[in-house]
């Protein structure tokens, strides 16, 4: 048989300045591309395995796990194949088919699935809506009482600490002391946080952080890391009966190859850069200042944002589509030429967007980038 | 925080010939070390992602599991994080706590821990043991049988379809009748063949099979391919009733990354090395005839050989290692003198090894350096 052509490059991602906020916090640093070449192969992290992925001593993902879980603030890491299956792995461990789940409105969608999975009940505190989509302690507690109220027990409680539609820092450590004082365990989803921003899972009352490796640590995906505190690791991270060395939750072992090794390289850079997210912060700041100049153009989401991750509203954008030949794909092939990408092709009335890592002259050329073009075609939108 | 050293470096592996087998299926080709520059990077798969990783048309995931499903005979295919994956997903598709699932003696111990993270009652079917350790269909019958016999419901049968431990190949054909004729679905482990041997899953009445990437398919780990045939996609590829295009199984997507794009780029690969399958095996069977040459060494399972995984009892070099000055380790060090590796260190009583995509010549002096070795120490084996 033939195989069809799968178009296996990415050089347009490669070559040009992305936004999209998926793809800013999962670019490899060199030192992380030679751990690749090292290790493209198979089952390339298995060589010197004695029957537990987390405990090989060559490459050390032994000595990483600790690290890891040093910097997070857990006192058991290990890698899973992302946040969701992160997720997963706690609600399977803890929940029985039934139970209930607290999680916020802006949760993103591998929540819900995870829950749904294992046959769990989803009882959602809903954000402040439009326009700040603001999720609180305050709402957490108010759910919880009306639960407790009708009698329904909680077996998780689950905070998105920054959600992937609005780019909103939640305050982690007053959800987590509501889940702790209604005396339910508390999972924090940072895969838009951790490898970007500081986590201290012990000082927010997490008993279980789940990251993610290509969301925002520098890693090739999948991967993700699953933090769990002594509390919870003999439920967590119980035993086979069959094979008493194996985790069962982990099937044995997960991440049994190149990925983990990028995240091991990354794991400096990771530390290096989360003490500078004050910076990206101010970037992206200055970044949606820039955007707002740009008659309509409004930032969605808590202001001033706190996240790289942010969402415009672009109404003005949206009017040049009606009357420009191109319609709608006039802006994405406005800024290909200008070598920016990661905008969705036809997308004119709202979009997200990250300038993470960027420096302040890219974000500038970008900025400005958008406000050529809003120039170019402001007769349109009138 | 300073991070430990964590030697990121896999140079032994890389520059020696490397007998473990199970990293002999993994070994990328050119093509797919290429792939894997491109798609170094985080979520690299996801940039024209409409919401599911299986539809994604650029790279063509799509195409490339259509050809997938047509290489093995299925209706439908998706990739997984391994083959240990896919069994979970089937069986917590299928089965319900409590359920019982058979599996034969020889079933690697990832069948075991997905049946027990589903809650399942394991029956297994016993291999013939010493010292051929052969599964066969009429042993599936009796067992099947037995617990019809006793009002005993089976939810699923699983068949290894070559073991980790022999490299015996059984007659998935024959075994997918007997479980067909009991009415009751089959699952074929692949892990050991898939991308080493033909499949046809049609063909032999599978139900679903599984396939690992990392181990048979010369791709990065963690990857793996789930077959479904149409009657069970409803319910094994079932989707979310939340969010209507997520599949449940795969938590919506699941090889999100640098892995699936060295498989997707192997395929071709892949689809021209399993014509030459009968080349392996008779290299395989070339290399057990010089290795029994070496006084007591016997190839145990199925004999001759069908498969490229081979397991050695040899007694003579465990001999030596009773007077060795360095005990056990002489023979690793030995043949790591000679550029060969992936024998486990200290092993001498008994090893699996693999010579799978080496050259006659290369064959010719792996078996060539154990006999040097033999001769070399053979006085202190009396």
């Amino acid at each position: 048989m033939e195989c069809q052509d799968y178009s296996l490059n990415r050089q347009t991602e490669r070559e040009n300045l992305n936004l999209n906020p998926l793809q800013r916090g999962g670019v490899l640093p060199p030192e992380s591309r030679q751990a690749l070449y090292e290790f493209s192969d198979g089952y390339s992290v298995c060589d010197y395995c004695a029957g537990r992925l987390d405990q090989i001593p060559k490459p050390s993902i032994n000595s990483f796990l600790e690290d890891i879980a040093n910097f997070i603030q857990v006192d058991h890491a290990r890698t899973v194949h992302g946040a969701r299956e992160g997720k997963f792995a706690v609600m399977h461990a803890l929940c029985r088919p039934g139970d209930t789940v607290v999680m916020d409105g802006n949760a993103h969608y591998t929540s819900h699935l995870a829950a749904e999975r294992n046959g769990l009940n989803i009882v959602e505190v809903p954000s402040s809506g439009e326009p700040e989509y603001r999720v609180d302690a305050e709402g957490y507690h108010e759910t919880l009482d009306e639960l407790n109220d009708r009698g329904e027990d909680v077996s998780l409680v689950l905070l998105t600490h920054v959600d992937g539609d609005y780019g909103n820092v939640t305050d982690a450590r007053a959800v987590g002391k509501v889940a702790h004082d209604a005396g339910i365990p508390f999972l924090l989803n940072c895969a838009y946080s951790m490898g970007r921003m500081p986590i201290d899972a012990k000082g927010w009352n997490v008993d279980f952080a789940v990251g993610s490796g290509h969301k925002s640590m520098a890693a090739s995906g999948p991967i993700g890391i699953l933090g769990v505190q002594e509390e919870w690791a003999d439920l967590v991270l119980k035993r086979s009966s069959l094979h008493q060395v194996k985790e069962l939750e982990m099937l044995g072992c997960t991440s049994r190859g190149a990925p983990i090794a990028t995240l091991m390289a990354s794991l400096p850079h990771i530390i290096n850069r989360v003490k500078h997210w004050d910076v990206e912060v101010e970037k992206s700041r200055y970044f949606v200042s820039e955007m707002e100049k740009i008659s309509g153009v409004r930032q969605i989401g808590v202001r001033p944002t706190e996240h790289d991750l942010v969402r415009f509203e672009t109404p003005f954008f949206h009017r040049i589509a009606d009357k420009h030949p191109r319609k709608g794909f006039y802006l994405y092939e406005e800024l290909k030429q200008r070598n920016i990408v990661g905008i969705k092709r036809g997308q004119t009335q709202w979009f997200k967007c990250s300038v993470y890592g960027y420096s302040q002259e890219q974000v500038h050329y970008i900025a400005h980038s958008f406000a050529e073009i809003a120039d170019k075609y402001g007769e349109m939108a009138d």
